[in-house]
C-alpha cells in the first residue's frame, strides 16, 4: 500500500494551542440573536444571565481568527487527545474505487463522540468563572456524559436534565453520567416551575428536548453560582470543535494531502462546522479549491427541505432567536435511531454558509445509513453511531462515484463517534425492521407554522 | 509536569514484528497436556482435531524466542493499534503519590478490550489453512465479539455458543457479534449432542461457560473445513497478546523508563502474561530487576488460594488436561461483575511462573475493585472494564505505599479494556448494593473435589 500510514496521530506539541474562529473569514457574518421581547439584538448582558463570560466572549467574536487554548483545557485535551486521523484503506479496498478515503475518528473517550472538546472548554470556563455548579439537558446521552466527565474533573456540579423517555429507555447512559458524579434529573420534574407546568398539562409525558432545556435553564438560573451550558448549535460550541479540523488538516499536511471534498453529518452543527473551519478558511483565501458537504437524516431536514428565517432554539420558545435554517421550533421529528440529529434548526454559521453558497448538504435514509455503518464495521472494524453513519454512507458514495468517473478524489469525513449505545436500533436493522420516515410536504408546513411570526421575519416568510 | 507526554503512540514501523515467546527463556517449561483417556501427553494429532494447525506449533514452540508475525496480520494490527501507552499524571495527581504510574490501554476498539489481538491472529490462520468456518464459546461477549470482528475481515463463517443466561443479560453484545455477520446460539442448544444433553437432564438452565465449549468444540470436530478456537489459557494465545507487553516496553524504552512493578488482571492469564512477558525476559537475563503482580477477584482466586494440580480446562470434562492452578473444575464461582475473570483454572505458562516464584499475586474484593475503578474514571476519563479495575485497584494501592514510603516506584498496569456494557454492575455499585464474596474454605474444597483423581495427580493431591 502506500506512503500514508493507517493511522496518523500528532504529537502532543502538534496538537493546537489555538481553536479557529471562521467567523474572521467569512464574508457575510450571521445576524446576530434576537430577543423576542424587544426584538432587538441580544446585549452581552442578556447572555450572562444564563452563559459563562469567556463562552459570550468568544460567541460574539467576530475578529480574531486564532482564540487561545488555555493551558489547563490543553491538558484535558491531552487526556482523550489527539484523536487519529485514519487512512480508511480496507474501506476503500472493500469499494474498489480509485479515490482516497480519510477520516477522524472522536469515538475513542467514554462519552463515545466529539462532545468532549466542547464540554472540556465549558467546564473550564465555569470552574475559572468560580462558579459551583451548571446545568444542561440531554437527550441521546453523549453530551450529558461528556459533561459529566469533565465537571468531575473540574469538580464541578452538574446537573443533567435528561429526556424522561431517554433516561428511561437508556438507563446505561443515565449509569454513566451518575457514575462520573453528576445528578441527572429525569425531564419534565418537579424541580421546576417549567417543568412542573409540563407534568400538570401532560401527565404521564415522556418529555421532549424542548422541555428540558427549558428545565434546564430555569435552574441555572434561579440558582446561586450556577450557569447553563450547551453542547451544539452556538459559535463558541463551534468553535471548541475546530480542534477535530485542526488536528485533521495537520495531519493530512504532513502527507502533503488536501482533500477534495470535506463531509460531515449535520445535527445541531458543530461537529461538522468544527471539522471543516480550518480547510474553508484556506478556501476563503483562495489557498484551495475544497468542498464541503453536509448529511443530514432524510427525517430531519433543516438544510436541504428548511427555510432560512428568525426561529426559536428550542422547542418551549424560551431561548432568544436565531437565525438560521429550521423546519420550526414546533417540528417533531419521527423517533428516527440518530437522536443526535433530530433538531430542528441548525447551526446560524452553518446556516449562513451553506446559504452563501459554500457548503452542499444531502439528506439520506435511515436503512442506507444502517447499510453503510455496517458495510464500515466490517472492514474498518469501528461501529459507528447512527449520527456519524450519515457521514460514511456520504463518503461511500462520493467513493464509488470516483470509481464510475475514474477520478481519483481525495475525501474527507468526520466520524463522530461511536454506536455502543444505539444496539438496539442495530437490532431493527439486523432483524430487518428499520423503518424510513420522510416527512411529507403537509408535516413541513405544520412545522413551519411554529415559526415565530414577528418584525425581524416579515420579509422571510 | 515531566518530560513524557501524557500518551505514546508508537509509530507504525516501531510496532512489533514479532511476538515474544517466554518459554524460550523459562528455566522450567510448564508439563505438557495429557490426554485424559490415555493419560499421556497429548500428541500434535490429538490437537489438529480441533485446533489450527498453525496455533498448535506456535503452542508446543519452546525453544525459539521471537515469532514471526505474519505480514496479512501486521496489517489486520494497524486497524486498531499502536494501543496508548499512558502517564497517569490526573491520577498521580489525584493520589498525590511520588510513583510514576503508566498504564496501557487495550480498549479503544470495538470489542473493547484486548481479545482482538489474538482473534486476529487465530481467523487468520484458519484463513491460511484454507477453512471455511470456526466455532468459539463466550460469557461475557468481550471474546465472542473480537472474533466476529476478525471472521468478517478474513471472510470466515462464525458460530459463537454464547451462554444463555449472558446472551439474555447482555442483548447488545449479542447484537454487535451479530451485526459482524457471525452466528449467536444461545447454549445449550439442540444444534449439538452435548446441548441436547444438558437441556434433557437441566430444562430451562441459563447454561454455563463449560457447556458452551462443549458445544462449539463438538460443531468444530463434526463440521467440515471447521476448527475450534479458543480466547485465553493456551500458551499461542498468551503468545499473540505479547505484542501488549512489547509495545509497552518500546514506548518506555523511549524515554528510559524501566518499570519496578508491572501489574496486571489475570482470569485466563493471557493479557496478563502478553503483558509481562518481555519485561520477564529481561529479567530472567538479568537485565532488570523488575517484579510482577497478578490480581484476581477475591471471588475467584486460583492463584492465591489454587493447587497447581492437572484438571481440565472446562466444567463439562471434554477438553486435555492442563497442569495449572485451580479451583477444580467444578468449581462455581459467585455472579461477579468481572465475568472474564471466573475462571477456575489458569494459563499454564503463568500457573508455572508463579510456581517458581517469578510473580506475586492478590484477590481483591469487588466493592474495592469498583471503588478504583470509578476514582480512575474521574481523573483519568476512561470508564473501565470491571476486570480491568482489578489491575486498577492494585496499582492505586502500590502508589499509596510509595506515598507512604516516599520511594518513587515506577509502575506500570495493563487496563485492558471498557465498561461501556458493564453498566448494570455500576449502577449497583452506585446504588451502594453490590456484594462482596469470599468462598470459604468449605466452598473451595467442593471444587477441589471436582479435579480428576488420576495417575498425573497422585503425588500432587
Amino acid at each position: 500500500m502506500e506512503n500514508v500510514p493507517y493511522k496518523i496521530y500528532l504529537t502532543e506539541e502538534e496538537m493546537p494551542k489555538y481553536w479557529y474562529n471562521i467567523k474572521a473569514r467569512m464574508k457575510t457574518q450571521h445576524p446576530p440573536f434576537i430577543n423576542p421581547a424587544t426584538q432587538k439584538p441580544c446585549s452581552k448582558e442578556d447572555l450572562q444571565a444564563v452563559f459563562c463570560n469567556d463562552c459570550i466572549e468568544q460567541e460574539l467574536n467576530e475578529t480574531d481568527e486564532w482564540i487561545e487554548i488555555p493551558e489547563e483545557i490543553r491538558a484535558f485535551y491531552k487526556m482523550f487527545r489527539p484523536s487519529p486521523l485514519v487512512r480508511a484503506y480496507f474501506l476503500e479496498r472493500t469499494l474498489d474505487t480509485p479515490a482516497e478515503i480519510y477520516y477522524k475518528f472522536e469515538g475513542n473517550n467514554t462519552s463515545g463522540s466529539h462532545k468532549l472538546n466542547s464540554a472540556a472548554a465549558q467546564a473550564y470556563y465555569a470552574k475559572k468563572q468560580g462558579l459551583k455548579s451548571i446545568t444542561t439537558e440531554t437527550g441521546a446521552g453523549q453530551w450529558g456524559t461528556a459533561l459529566a466527565m469533565a465537571s468531575a474533573f473540574y469538580g464541578l456540579e452538574l446537573d443533567v436534565y435528561m429526556v424522561k423517555v431517554s433516561a428511561e429507555q437508556k438507563p446505561h447512559r443515565k449509569e454513566v453520567i451518575r457514575t462520573y458524579g453528576a445528578n441527572v434529573i429525569p425531564s419534565p420534574s418537579e424541580t421546576t416551575e417549567a417543568g412542573r407546568k409540563i407534568l400538570k398539562e401532560y401527565p404521564g409525558t415522556g418529555g421532549s428536548l424542548g422541555c428540558a432545556i427549558s428545565e434546564a435553564v430555569e435552574k441555572a438560573c434561579t440558582t446561586q453560582s450556577c450557569r447553563y451550558v450547551l453542547g451544539s448549535v452556538l459559535d463558541h460550541v463551534l468553535l471548541h470543535q475546530t480542534v477535530i479540523g485542526l488536528e485533521s488538516k495537520t495531519a493530512l499536511d504532513k502527507f502533503g494531502v488536501t482533500p477534495d471534498l470535506v463531509i460531515g453529518c449535520v445535527g445541531g452543527g458543530s461537529n461538522y462546522g468544527g471539522l471543516i473551519a480550518p480547510f474553508l478558511g484556506d478556501r476563503l483565501q483562495g489557498k484551495s479549491e475544497t468542498e464541503f458537504l453536509g448529511v443530514e437524516p432524510a427525517s430531519c431536514p433543516s438544510l436541504t427541505r428548511g427555510k432560512f428565517v428568525y426561529d426559536f432554539c428550542d422547542s418551549a420558545k424560551t431561548t432568544p432567536l436565531a437565525k438560521m435554517y429550521t423546519l420550526g421550533c414546533g417540528f417533531m421529528p419521527s423517533a428516527s435511531h440518530a437522536g443526535g440529529l433530530r433538531y430542528h434548526g441548525m447551526s446560524p454559521i452553518v446556516s449562513q454558509l451553506y446559504h452563501d453558497g459554500y457548503m452542499n448538504a444531502v439528506a439520506v435514509t435511515q436503512n442506507k445509513v444502517f447499510e453503510a455503518a455496517v458495510k464500515f464495521a466490517k472492514c474498518e472494524g469501528i461501529l459507528p453511531a447512527p449520527e456519524s453513519s450519515h457521514a460514511i454512507a456520504a463518503a461511500i458514495d462520493a467513493a464509488l462515484e470516483c470509481k464510475r468517473t475514474g477520478r481519483k478524489k481525495r475525501i474527507l469525513f468526520g466520524l463522530t463517534g461511536t454506536g455502543y449505545f444505539d444496539l438496539s436500533a442495530y437490532k431493527q436493522f439486523n432483524d430487518g425492521t428499520m423503518q424510513d420516515y420522510v416527512p411529507t410536504e403537509a408535516d413541513l408546513q405544520k412545522g413551519f407554522d411554529t415559526v415565530p411570526r414577528c418584525r425581524v421575519n416579515e420579509d422571510l416568510l
